[in-house]
C-alpha cells in the first residue's frame, strides 16, 4: 500500500514536469480522466531544429494533422522525445478531448428521424483503441513499422482505451445512433480485436467491419467502398471518426468528420 | 541608422520573449525569414481552461485545423491572447515553412511534360497575402467580422506577402508550374487585389480568378468549379495551397492538397 502511494506521488510529480516542459499547467491534465498508459514522460522535444529545410517538430506534426505530408515511413529521429511527451504529457489527450467534445455537440444537434437507420463510423486504431503500450516501447513511431511484432501486439488483444472516444461512443448510443467499426485490419484479426472492444467496454456496435485477407486494397478505397455499401444497405452515416485521413476521405465521408490526432504513424 | 539599430535590438529581445513563451529557441524564428508584421508580441496563452467541457487553446486550434471544428464565427474570447502569440511570436511562421518545404519537395519530384500545362492553385487571403496587419487590430479573429472595415482594408491593397508562399511561388515558376490565383474576394476587388499582389511581388500568373459580383455561391463550390473549368480547358492541377479547407476540399481537388495555417477566421 505504501509503495503504491509512492508510485502515484511520484508520477504526480513526473506529470507536473511534463506539463511544465509543454508549457500546460498540471490542472489542465489533472484533469480525472484516465491515464492511457504511465510511462516516465519524456521531457525534451526534438533537438537539432536549426538546421536549413528543418521545421520544429510541433510544425512536422502540424504538416502531418492537416494531411500537407504525406506517406512518410516513421516519425523524424530528431521528433522522438517530441512525440513521446505529446503523446503521454496530456497534449494528445486534451487534442483527443476537443475533437469529442466537438463531436457530441455535433451529434447533440442532429435532427434524429428515430428510424434507427443512422450509423456512426468509427477506426479502431488510435480511435476505439490506443496502442500507445506499443509504440512507447518501439520509438513512438521513430523505429520502421515491423509487421510481426505488431501483429503479435493486435493478437494479444489487450490495447486500453482511447476514453475521449469511448465518451463519445456511448453517448451516440445513448441519442440512438449506431456505432459502425470499420478497421483496417484484416480478417484473421477478427476474434482479437472483438475480443479487445469488448474488454474495453465496447458493445452494441452494428458491425464489425475488417479488410478481406488476401485483398490487396488501398485504406481509402476500402473504407470508402465499406460505406457506399452502408449507405446503399439504407443506412444514413451521420459521423465517422478516425486518426487517419484516410479514414475519412472518399465518398462518400458521412455528414462529418472528426480527425484524432496520430503523430505516430501514417496509413496510405 | 543609430534608431533604426536600436528598433532592431528592441524587436530582438522581443522576439527572444516571445520564443520562451512559446517554448521555442529563439535560434528557431531568427533565421533570416522576412517579418510580416511586427507588433509587441503576446506572451499568455488563453488563461480559464480549467472549466468542463473547455479545452485548451491549443487543442482548439487543433480541431479547427484538421476540420472537425466547423462553421465557426469568432475565436474563442479566453483564446484571444494565445492565437496573437501564435501568429506573431514564431510559430505561424514555423508552420507555414513546413507546408511550404513540402509542397516544393514534392513538386521538384514532379514528372513534368515540359507543355506548360501544369498549374497550381494559390488561394489570396492568409496564403499569398497576409491580413495579420488588420487582424492584429482586431483581437486576432475574436471580433466577429466586418465586412465593411476588411472590405476597406482589402482596397488599400497593402497586405504584406506571407514569405513562405512566395518562396514556394518562384520555386514553381523556376520549374515550369504556372500559378493560378484564385480567391473568394469578389470581382469589385480585382484591381486592388491585381495590385497588392503585384506590389507583394508575385507576378507572372496565369489567371487571376474572383468571385462573380452578385451570384450567392459557397466558397467550396466556387473553388471547385473553377478548378474544374480549368481541368476542363487541359491544364493539369498539380497543387493547390490555401489556408481554409474550403480551399482544398471538393473535386477536382489536384494532385496534393496544401494546408496553411489560419486559426483566425472560418470561411464556408
Amino acid at each position: 500500500m505504501a509503495k503504491k502511494h509512492l508510485a502515484a506521488v511520484v508520477l504526480a510529480i513526473l506529470l507536473a514536469l511534463a506539463a511544465g516542459a509543454t508549457g500546460m499547467r498540471a490542472s489542465e491534465i489533472d484533469d480525472g480522466m484516465p491515464l492511457i498508459h504511465m510511462l516516465r514522460p519524456l521531457l525534451h522535444s526534438g533537438g537539432d531544429l536549426g538546421r536549413r529545410g528543418r521545421v520544429p517538430c510541433d510544425s512536422w506534426r502540424f504538416a502531418v494533422e492537416t494531411n500537407t505530408l504525406r506517406d512518410w515511413d516513421t516519425v523524424p529521429a530528431r521528433c522522438e522525445k517530441y512525440v513521446g511527451n505529446y503523446m503521454l504529457g496530456g497534449h494528445y489527450r486534451s487534442d483527443s478531448r476537443a475533437v469529442a467534445n466537438e463531436a457530441i455537440a455535433y451529434a447533440e444537434g442532429l435532427n434524429l428521424t428515430g428510424q434507427g437507420k443512422e450509423v456512426w463510423v468509427f477506426d479502431v486504431d488510435e480511435t476505439t483503441l490506443s496502442n500507445l503500450p506499443y509504440y512507447a516501447k518501439h520509438g513512438f513511431g521513430v523505429e520502421p513499422y515491423n509487421w510481426s511484432t505488431f501483429g503479435a501486439y493486435v493478437k494479444e488483444a489487450n490495447a486500453p482505451v482511447l476514453p475521449e472516444t469511448q465518451r463519445l461512443y456511448k453517448r451516440l448510443q445513448a441519442l440512438g445512433i449506431k456505432p459502425v467499426i470499420l478497421t483496417g485490419r484484416r480478417e484473421d484479426k477478427r476474434e482479437a480485436t472483438a475480443n479487445n472492444l469488448a474488454a474495453a467496454g465496447y458493445t452494441g456496435y452494428l458491425k464489425l467491419l475488417l479488410k478481406p485477407q488476401n485483398v490487396k486494397v488501398s485504406s481509402i478505397e476500402f473504407k470508402s467502398g465499406e460505406r457506399k455499401k452502408l449507405q446503399d444497405a439504407g443506412y444514413v452515416i451521420v459521423g465517422n471518426i478516425g486518426d487517419q485521413w484516410t479514414d475519412l476521405l472518399g465518398e462518400p465521408e458521412g455528414g462529418r468528420t472528426f480527425k484524432l490526432p496520430d503523430p505516430m504513424y501514417y496509413i496510405g
